[in-house]
């Protein structure tokens, strides 16, 4: 099957549809009607809204397409694209409350919508639905599919969490947050979700145990790789594409990979940079676009672009020796570099 | 083994305890801390809190008896009553934020005293961990025991969703509660996982399915009861032992069995509850006593112990002509006679 990568998705969106509309249909109403919101399918009336995002679908067709790189049909993967969405949407409706994020994807994030309350229990339903539309998945390699998504679900909280705590730590001293730290937090926050993905469609796909490990390896250096691009388009996206304001996470002053790469540097541009980056004032307009340039002066949009290619590289690397379905194989590569090209 | 029902609890949860710790032991740093203290095991500083309550442990010592029951060592129920405590520690640190209760077993919510995104992180954590503790369980019957699991936090969620719903719920006409729709919430909220640990106590303990179904339903009604008790010491408990003002469900205008219930009668009593309650000044002070009294002479205080009798019955009924062993069962009255006449 040759198509774009949004030819790819959509396909994979297709084919996951029906099971995770049945999926959330098992929900109570109200909760259900969050997560229709949640996912892009309804506004707040309860009406379908066709001008909202339902995402891009990334987990969902990492989990079609390794069932089909390991020689299965890609509907055998179902269930588990169906529990990885539905985690991918319980983390980003309770992120949106600890980080106070009041948009998600162009509407107001479901904290906003519904309030602090039924966000939480809509979190809470989409999460318990998601193993449980697992574990009630025939066959006998389900219990280790949902062994296999608990660890995921468990790495994920604890990559929130170190998210989380590094807001508090400061730029620079013994307890500063470096690259390194920052790609174990991001491993465990994106990737261990992307290697989950990848891994339980391989499972559900009957594959032996090495081909699912590698693949939930590759997975992995894939999220890291995959977020990392997320932090370049944080800060020199196009803001009439990304829907954010322009140096969006520099405003934050979020602790993205370009920034704590820069930091890392002794010259000019990192010793500014750090100075605007302890400072309280606020860094809009003039000081953000400094920021910006100083980052990039500093090496840090460069060794950005470098790590994420090298995590690539290595998510390549966790495939060598593995036979694998070579259609589908490009159709992945195909989804990779389109993810990693994205202006979004 | 004889003794106390005080003691039933102890001995269950000293059995319980090393893997309760152990499986808390595999958080991160962070959220660990916040489940200790949801726990009652440290204060904020991470020191011990001896004068923390633990809560009465009812859950693990559910899964422990009726795996003692079914003829096994109640050791082997062991992941199960960590998943179920872990599951019950989740769902208050979670509902406190839905309800906005500021205190819990008489200290502050975890998410006043951690604040409301880590309180969603901390719940989200103890959510993941509980079921990936019992699904890394070894034996044969882990899958179904994760799938029950699985189910139970499906309805509990429900059952919150219920719960939340009603409030906004008028006091009479065609949409309103009434104590049918009130003990289906509850069986979800409360029943479904008090059943599941009794359930999953009993497959642990390789019992037959119609042992462990048995014991699920028996559980359920038994939560109904539980659940009912706790309306009754809502309204009319001594705030000296339970912590809580007096009449304070009737304070905060709850919808509770005693007051749905009263409801129902068409004399002069319900009739004057019904004005009281659709009102919109505060039921304070003498207003409060009023109500509390208003709901005993329509009958609703006494409704309310026969539905709670009453659901005691069903549970017994459930468990007729299932073969148990009679000192575990001996045990299980014990512990069923101590939480209905508790005062607190």
């Amino acid at each position: 099957m040759a198509g774009s990568a949004v030819e790819v998705l959509a396909r994979c969106r297709e084919l996951v549809r029906p099971g995770l509309v049945e999926a959330v249909g098992r929900l109570d109403p109200w909760t259900g009607e969050m997560a229709a919101y949640a996912l892009g399918w309804r506004d707040t009336n309860g009406d379908p809204d066709p001008a909202a995002s339902e995402g891009k679908g990334l987990r969902q067709a990492l989990a079609v397409l390794s069932a089909e790189a390991v020689g299965a049909d890609g509907k055998v993967a179902g269930p588990a694209a169906v529990a990885v969405e539905l985690v991918h949407a319980f983390s980003l409706v309770h992120d949106d409350i600890m980080d106070g994020d009041p948009v998600r994807r162009r509407r107001a994030a479901v904290w906003r919508s519904y309030g602090v309350g039924p966000a939480v229990l809509a979190g809470d339903a989409l999460h318990a639905l998601a193993v449980r539309s697992l574990a009630e998945t025939p066959g006998d390699r389900a219990p280790s599919a949902v062994r296999r998504l608990c660890l995921a679900l468990t790495l994920l909280v604890r990559g929130q969490a170190d998210d989380l705590r590094f807001e508090s730590l400061p730029w620079s001293g013994p307890t500063a947050v470096g690259p390194a730290g920052y790609r174990v937090m991001v491993e465990h926050k994106t990737g261990s979700l992307l290697g989950c993905a990848a891994a339980l469609g391989a499972e559900l796909g009957e594959a032996p145990a090495e081909t699912v490990t590698a693949l939930d390896r590759a997975g992995r250096h894939l999220g890291i790789a995959f977020q990392i691009v997320d932090d370049l388009l944080g800060i020199w996206g196009d803001p009439q594409v990304t829907g954010k304001p322009v140096h969006s996470d520099l405003r934050q002053r979020k602790k993205t990979y370009p920034v704590l790469a820069a930091l890392t540097g002794n010259g000019p541009a990192a010793r500014e940079l750090a100075v605007l980056l302890e400072g309280t004032e606020p860094l809009e307009g003039a000081a953000a676009s400094r920021a910006a340039l100083l980052v990039d002066e500093a090496g840090g949009r460069a060794a950005a672009r470098a790590e994420a290619r090298e995590q690539l590289n290595a998510a390549r690397a966790c495939l060598d020796g593995i036979r694998l379905d070579p259609v589908a194989v490009r159709e992945l590569e195909l989804l990779v570099g389109f993810l990693l090209d994205r202006t979004s």
